[in-house]
């Protein structure tokens, strides 16, 4: 492969970005603690660093876009995350701006062939 | 709408900031200059100012993704890009992983409902 991977790898972290929130933002419509939605991205092929996860968990909750709760299960305290009211239309408008995006790449990438 | 525009205008901006990189890259595919880039993106619903895309195709040159060229075209000076091979070989990495984002968004958009 002639191109450096470090370079790949960039392009594809920003690329991922926006992508990890709409998926984090997807995945707790149902209420999750940090192991499950980790897991829950995971089985969906979004793999996350917890030094990732939860900076961002942070932020969106800051934002107001989503609730956390502490609550005990199985003897352990664990932080229950879900999505706000909020959180709901925002999701709702990144998925619409995704599904755009998406035509016009296609749009670009098969119109140039 | 309840949700503060400029929330979701910077989680639009991180999902964009990695969509225009593959469009960029696509639709240089074929040479062009500045204009008729951003003329080609905004067709395909990806608008861009100038001020965010030569920065971008500056950087994608020094990465090696790009090469550009002044020539003069009815009777003025303009600077064609053109993507090099190895831009050849990170757009089609890209695109896979765009694809790849995509169906795990998918599967946590539908399999959460």
């Amino acid at each position: 492969m002639a191109v450096d991977d470090d370079l790949f790898d960039k392009l594809k972290v920003e690329l991922r970005r926006g992508a990890l929130g709409i998926g984090v933002l997807a995945a707790l419509r149902e209420e999750r603690y940090g192991y499950t939605l980790r897991q829950m991205l995971e089985d969906a092929g979004l793999r996350i660093d917890e030094g990732a996860l939860y900076p961002m968990l942070r932020r969106f909750e800051a934002q107001g876009l989503l609730t956390s709760e502490w609550r005990e299960e199985a003897k352990r305290n664990k932080r229950f995350y879900r999505l706000s009211p909020d959180g709901e239309e925002v999701l709702g408008r990144l998925i619409a701006e995704w599904e755009t995006l998406g035509s016009s790449i296609r749009r670009l990438v098969e119109g140039g062939r």
